[in-house]
């Protein structure tokens, strides 16, 4: 199968399972379950269930454990999503070319759907799952929730917050990459891994540094697409981040210097894999395609 | 000890764990991290952590594990204030007499603070835990889970929100309350129980019927209080209720009948407790004082 098959697979893997887990839930409040739905299953590169789907399968992990963590990871990027486009945020308009969250319902509908999101990821990763062990259940609980908090992505939102009108340093800039978009990568991989046989645990420390630079070179080509990508393609407002004023690495290196960056990351990301004795064909093509998208 | 020494010491407590466990997971996002501490440690009845002190203590549960998952909840119940009181939702300028987390901050960075409050919930209550057994944590987080989504708090909230300017019947209206209100403080007492010993979790259907009539008791009193108290007392602007045209039972019933309610359900959240052969009088108290108190 060649990636781009699988890659369409399981995004309609994910995007049934995340359909199924919201249908099984349906909330008496019948607005705000339409915002979480039109929130978390119209669309998305669902770049992080691949992720754990693939991490897992390489870890010899059970499928239905796998379908859960991979929907927990992904409602907590929908609802982060829904967060940072609200007016007093990003203010956006658009996202995956579609109204926004708050665009589409109403500012309040959209605060509580982002907030609905995050809890239907806990209370997914901690719903009956006879495959895992308690233990392991409990480990991705706290992975997951480190990663989304504010030692994590919430709070590398809020020094990008920060950071508009600042001009940041590369490591401060990293640092805000890091946590903003790296954290919930790192534990979508780490999830997937965990998921897995106890053999392949002691490989959680690689895995999780591939996620590392992985997630930063995701990011450093966000930063570029931001500048070269037009509108219609990335579907959602291009040049945002200049107009904002907001620190990117484009701004600090030059688009040529990025572009190394993002090579020089993308190498490292690979290195991290070397010390793992599975076949990671998937994770490298993977990491090659995501690298080079212009969308 | 009396009760009012009690609450009292159980206040400081709380106080105490809460900014203990905040402390120990300094953001480095500063503003974020001040606005989650100004929302979480400055007072506040302690309702909830209490609860979970008292059955847990009931249920024999070890002290370190009452710590964090009273903890958890009232990071849970302090996220959904900061999120209600923003200008999109109740718009609030004040609570518990200080300005609301938005007015003290700024809007973008209490969405954010109330965020990273749930997610610390679930990040205390995953931590390492070495009293409890792992598949008891994971049905702590099940539970906190599942009382704060959208089909518990949130979306008790977004109900509340669809119902301003509707005349809602009185089941329509208990729904409401029992989602928005009742569920949290149902999961802190279910907290309590799953915390204790085996042969407590046989009483867990008493202990929760017991929360689910206290706390509807709570909302009947502090929709009484709206109207009845005075905005010095409260520490809130009353009247908010009226002003902005939302169904209460003072409303719906009258003052007189809702205060007969709140006396009904005040003696079924006693019967509720006559099936449990432990000593509960100090939940009897505390009922006793909570469903009397004038603020």
């Amino acid at each position: 199968m060649t990636l781009n098959s699988l890659l369409h697979e399981q995004r309609q893997q994910i995007n049934a399972v995340l359909e199924q887990q919201l249908d099984a839930r349906v909330s008496p409040a019948s607005k705000l379950h339409a915002a979480m739905h039109y929130a978390l299953v119209l669309g998305g590169k669902r770049v992080r269930p691949f992720l754990t789907y693939s991490v897992g399968g390489i870890c010899g992990a059970p499928k239905a454990a796998l379908d859960t963590a991979a929907a927990a990871v992904e409602c907590i990027h929908a609802y982060s999503l829904v967060h940072d486009d609200l007016p007093a945020m990003d203010n956006d308009d658009l996202r995956r070319g579609q109204p926004t969250c708050h665009r589409a319902f109403d500012e309040a509908t959209a605060i509580l759907a982002g907030d609905a999101l995050q809890t239907l990821a806990f209370e997914l990763l901690s719903s009956d799952n006879a495959e895992l062990p308690a233990a392991r259940q409990v480990a991705m609980l706290r992975v997951l929730a480190h990663a989304s908090g504010s030692r994590g992505m919430c709070g590398g939102q809020a020094l990008d917050l920060a950071a508009t009108d600042a001009h940041l340093s590369e490591p401060e800039l990293e640092q805000v990459h890091q946590l903003k978009t790296g954290a919930l990568i790192t534990a979508a991989v780490q999830l997937g891994v965990l998921a897995g046989n106890d053999e392949a645990q002691q490989y959680y420390n690689d895995f999780s540094q591939f996620a590392t630079w992985l997630g930063l070179a995701f990011q450093v080509q966000d930063d570029i697409l931001d500048v070269v990508g037009s509108t219609e393609t990335l579907g959602k407002t291009n040049g945002k981040d200049e107009a904002a004023n907001k620190s990117t690495y484009v701004q600090l290196l030059g688009l040529d210097a990025a572009r190394v960056k993002l090579t020089q990351l993308h190498q490292k990301a690979l290195q991290a894999l070397h010390g793992i004795p599975y076949n990671t064909q998937l994770l490298e093509n993977f990491a090659e395609q995501l690298l080079n998208r212009d969308h």
